[in-house]
């Protein structure tokens, strides 16, 4: 069965040590497993000091972030794609060193709106850029998870199918898809087909509501998305990720275009959240097995 | 929002002291606030003690029951009707003994697969005799609840648009209908709109899955359930039923044709079924205050 | 991409040679590529002129049945199993005899609500002599195709996963499961994934509404069953079945509990079920295909 | 029961004379009542020519826009607002010119990600432009229509009740809600209930999939949709609007970010949407009538 985790902006934007261990603190206390923060600069974060906290917890954690538009490793500017690259690389270093073993977040694209499509040289940069990372990164245990987002967010994975086709193009054995329910809804033909089809290469699933709210307020049918993880046997884990205007992150909060408050107390929704999920897989866990289950009559 | 109630067949079938008390126990320990008895013969139940017993642990009852064969009150056999009727006067007054106010189930034909039509000449004769016992349970208290049953089990009343017009030429101002999600997925055409149609004549709900197992393992739509209840503001009971060959009514599991071992630790069934409608009614209450709020921008 | 059938009784429930022919007209002027008939009495049908009929109209015939209490093949009274066993095997030649090669229906039990639970010796008795007849129709090339139904019509075969363990227990090649969208709505945990767990063993498909009326005015959820259905690369026939007042088989109206008028224009129905189920299965067949499309950017 | 449109772009985003005529003719041929076309410029269209056409036809017509940035009434430089203000006459004029009654799409701020929340002051500069843009539309016979787009569209109408609410601020009679279930899926809590208590105010209709592509292929539940549309008794118009790379506008493609290519045989879609969206809206017509009818047995 999944663990849970939670994305640390739905308790703080902020990076102040109090903000984090307070972050962390919260997380715990609610039951999850897992923290995922948006990159933290080194420059302005103990390092150290964050992975012994986490450690101490008994908490594992992700990192995910969005290139830059100056660090685009599909660019057809090369100093751009070097920026990209040293920065794909700081990250995965972060990941190491709090202890971690996932980045993920839109590694293969700069994050926003994009003002053209895609070309066909701008993917094999972005393949062959993100593939020496990925060598790298698997030196330093640390995996790949390529999210899968809407067209506003950028131009070149939006489905399930094209990150696929992208993991095979770069040959890596530690690049997977961060799947996000949110994404998903958008973009995807068959929320449940794509995560079946694309069973053995996820490595990371973000679990939103269609308006980034409290689950089950929105449209998407989180039941097909439960059923999908049991079917494929996903142990790994999903984590909780919701947006609104009671916690602004000046870049993410823009890109990800965050008008409208959709809840200011943050202990509510995560606990909400998280009964939502358990509850979620627990049915679909039942659900797959009564459905194979013979029900034989008795001998008496 | 709905108080929870549930069927005492999830604890026991049984009606001696010993069971009755484990009954209403283990409802109070999970957080029921009502349990469901199918009628109890006051020969064979102190009723007195039981009703006490209920006050005592701050629980609210109610008695649901079928008419036998030999107690139709649709039927065309005088006397079959006159003791049909007197078996609906007993359970008016099993109701109010205990400190209830509903009797439910199938009130107004007799219980089992039919094996013709109804006459109109049947249903005229059930509307004036329930009519009849409408108006003494009225004295006594007493609401009369509908229960629409799907096919097999009854050939009058199959939908809530018949229960109304039953309702209707009843006359009768103590007459609801009883809803019950497991026989509204076989008969309505929009369970959701079904609710809001009938919404101020209903009188009391039963929450059951398609199979009658495990609630969410099945093919019931309860986002639009509890998305109905709220739309319609109601703030009655529902009460979950399961049925299980683990454990047997020798009459009713038969009528309800109870073949399979759908669990067998009931106390994990109705831990999962009070969470899973606690938290679908919250979740249905939230997007229905969403789907409202006008999120102005703020003056600043 | 599944051929569509039509179940004789939305025409007519006669056997005149008029009502016959009548049936054979509508249902090829309407698109269906089959007729299935209830079984049909050599003595009082002309099978040799209906074969040649349905050659000439380019159509394809199924024959259902359900098992009478009196030659109920689970029974313990051996004559009532020898009478089942013949019964069945008169239905294996009418199928040949009608030019066609499967038969369905309730054949491992009787049709109707049964009064106890089924024996692990019914289950044994119903199996080894299935298995007999199944040897003989494969000599005729005619499958067996067991109907998968709801509670209140057998005690035996309620689930996919059921019948997948009787025919396991038959060993036959010939013998699969009669899948039927009205009866999986009642009894199935998943309805897709009752038929993607049983693919290769599926040999006949009903296609109805969970009341018996028109397609998607009620709560089978359609798209998920076309979704598996193209998934499991089905491409045999789905038959469309509903069943009204208007029109009456005596024996089956009251075996199927039809009391409501749910349609009186037959050729209106059949239309409209013709054109959703073509739609429907089209529609999942681009969704299917989508989803997997890498639409990877142009080179240019 | 609603009329159905087609919006041009199914057809070409090219606004020549040839263009302009196969798009009505296409239109016209597959049985769309209403063609939508995106705002043209008097300067390159003949617009009586056009409007002679649509009437020859038979036709009806729409008008869609988005202000840009430069015209956003929103914005807090006044020649930018004036500006917005003249773009806007000049659309209105045309859907008179036309012969239509409906002005639609983005009309209250600019079309387009944006960088900055929304102010106070910019709500209300754009009510107050929009109401005298609304008076003099009055006069021209025309509606104002504003679309509900999704957060990467604009910043400031995001949902149904965001829109009544502006609309109360105007005090307009003639502006209405125009509603598109492609940013339904994104933005609204519930889109059936969005579309219920949103109903007098509902004066135009986009229906279009949550990738934008073939409907019925992506998430939106367009049984929840059709129901509702049915419920509240629409009976204007419902106008299909699907983006693929086949066909490209330069600025409508970039601000709805379609990278991918969702279909090429326009026809195909075409006649595929228009037949989804007739069979769902009588199925849930006819579902709406079911759930009602009381079904009584018949005196005999």
């Amino acid at each position: 069965m999944s663990k849970i985790g939670v994305h640390s902006f739905v308790w703080s934007a902020g990076s102040t040590k109090d903000e984090l261990e307070r972050t962390l603190e919260r997380s715990h206390e609610l039951g999850f497993k897992l923290v995922e923060f948006s990159y933290l600069d080194p420059k302005q974060v103990d390092v150290n000091w964050l992975a012994s906290r986490i450690r101490q917890l008994g908490l594992d954690v992700a990192v995910s972030m969005g290139l830059p538009t100056e660090g685009d490793i599909s660019s057809e500017d090369g100093s751009v794609v070097a920026n990209g690259e040293a920065i794909l690389d700081r990250a995965v270093a972060l990941v190491r060193d709090l202890g971690g073993t996932k980045l993920a977040g839109i590694l293969s694209s700069s994050h926003g709106k994009q003002e053209r499509a895609l070309s066909r040289k701008g993917w094999d940069k972005s393949v062959s850029t993100l593939s020496k990372v990925a060598n790298r990164a698997k030196a330093a245990g640390v995996t790949l998870n390529l999210e899968i987002v809407n067209r506003f967010e950028s131009n070149m994975l939006n489905t399930a199918a094209q990150g696929l086709a992208y993991i095979k193009d770069t040959g890596a054995s530690n690049v997977f898809l961060h799947l996000d329910t949110f994404h998903m809804n958008i973009e995807e033909a068959d929320v449940g087909l794509a995560i079946r089809n694309a069973a053995d290469k996820i490595g990371y699933v973000h679990i939103g509501e269609s308006h980034r709210g409290y689950l089950g307020t929105g449209n998407i049918d989180f039941a097909a998305i439960f059923d999908a993880l049991i079917a494929i046997g996903w142990d790994d884990y999903v984590t909780f990720e919701s947006f609104s205007t009671t916690i602004v992150d000046k870049d993410l909060s823009l890109k990800t275009a965050i008008w409208r408050n959709l809840w200011e107390d943050n202990a509510a929704l995560a606990k909400h959240a998280r009964a939502y999920i358990v509850l979620g897989l627990e049915t679909a866990k039942r659900k797959a097995e009564l459905v194979k289950a013979a029900h034989l009559p008795m001998a008496c």
